[in-house]
């Protein structure tokens, strides 16, 4: 029998807002066994910019990462979100250890080549698209009881970083365990899980499959930021990963939200 | 016998000038064996602070380290500086590891209680000083063949971060490695080593004892910045680093600079 590994993904609201931020260090320092944080940090790197008098752009929901927006995003991500993330599990008795993809060359990537959005080229700059994540430090790291704490920043075995969109590094990381690993990937984010009607809070879809999925796409009932969230959980599945989980940020016990299945 | 380990340390000066930080990357990559890296990042952080309108108060070499200040040095160093070794060495061939002393509960200190520097007390504000280096979780990485490149940062276990002098970070690295392995600590900097004379580069003292040091302090030919860092390399000797050496960056290969004896 394989050993269980627990993988929460956690978004940039919750990190920068105190008490959601306590309730969920202890909530991801009461999960049982193996575990791994990988984290966001969006609107910390917009206010960063801000302060530098550096512009975001976003399109589609994605930021744009010029040179001057990847200086941003690797010390706020790497180390200001990331560090302060682990000293705060250090306090709660996890043994955490920050990482990005480029620490122990843990998930490589390539700059996204510009792509057509509607009639128009975009060129996102600094971001990488994942070619491979590496599970086999991921597992000595878990084996000697360290939880990796993992910021959205790759590599590309050229000397460069790459901002590197945080529910793909989930999944990548995910995925990369799943041979060695019973992995459980939680979503965690503002919403209950994956809802029926937008405007009520409390209409969780129990179990989304492949099917249903394309179902909802169809219909309107999913759609916007959810629809890469749930593209990135269906992959996870169909790699291998056992559970996938999209759920609320203070509820990442595993017995709420929606299960994503084949 | 002990296994070898190299520990090199580099200071901003060199990390941040493209010419030498690449010649110290591929000297630093061609040391054979186990490795270490520390570096500093003084200079980044306070160009980061200015930018950010956020003065810089040095006393006696020293930052003081304010809650805005801890902000700037924990993504400057533990970020900005130690993710582009990061991915630099591993472009170099080097499977580079990014840590501060948070990531693994590797450097814990406590902050520093205000100090009387002449007839006045000053409050370093979030500065750490040392309490224990834990070269358990270095080694298993140096026997995985992955090289920590540390950052200047240490945690209280009561979830701060803590702004700690990169020389330090150095030789407690290299104390807390000794009793298992052969330790060379290479302190690298602007100099070719240790000068007999400050006006001539050349006049470099070959072997440098405690007292040697006591004399040379004495008769004041060594003063200033080097005060601390022979104070760091003659600890480290003290409790049982093998050689501890102090050279330029450009010559870390252990047959330059001053060595520095019990």
């Amino acid at each position: 029998m394989k050993q269980s590994v627990t993988i929460v993904k956690v978004g940039g609201a919750v990190v920068e807002d105190e008490s959601q931020l306590s309730q969920l260090l202890s909530n991801f320092a009461a999960i049982p066994g193996p575990k791994i944080l990988v984290h966001g940090g969006g609107r910390s790197a917009t206010r960063m910019a801000q302060r530098l008098a550096i512009e975001t752009t976003m399109i589609e929901g994605r930021r744009v990462t010029d040179g001057a927006m990847l200086e941003v995003v690797t010390m706020v991500y790497g180390g200001l979100v990331n560090k302060q993330l682990v000293a705060r599990l250090q306090a709660c008795g996890v043994n955490a250890i920050g990482l990005t993809g480029a620490d122990a060359d843990l998930i490589r990537s390539h700059r996204r080549p510009p792509v057509a959005i509607g009639d128009k080229t975009v060129d996102y700059g600094f971001v990488g698209d994942v070619d491979h994540a590496n599970g086999k430090l991921l597992g000595r790291l878990l084996e000697a009881g360290v939880t990796p704490v993992i910021a959205p920043l790759t590599h590309d075995g050229q000397g460069h970083i790459l901002n590197t969109n945080a529910d793909t590094m989930a999944s990548e990381t995910a995925k990369a365990l799943a041979s060695e690993y019973d992995v459980t990937l939680i979503f965690s984010f503002e919403k209950k899980g994956v809802l029926l009607n937008a405007d009520d809070d409390d209409s969780v879809i129990p179990v989304l499959t492949h099917s249903d999925y394309e179902r909802y796409v169809a219909d309107g009932t999913i759609s916007g930021g959810m629809l890469p969230k749930i593209k990135n959980a269906l992959s996870a599945v169909d790699a291998g990963v056992k559970a996938v989980i999209i759920t609320q940020a203070t509820a990442i016990d595993g017995k709420h939200g929606t299960i994503i299945r084949k």
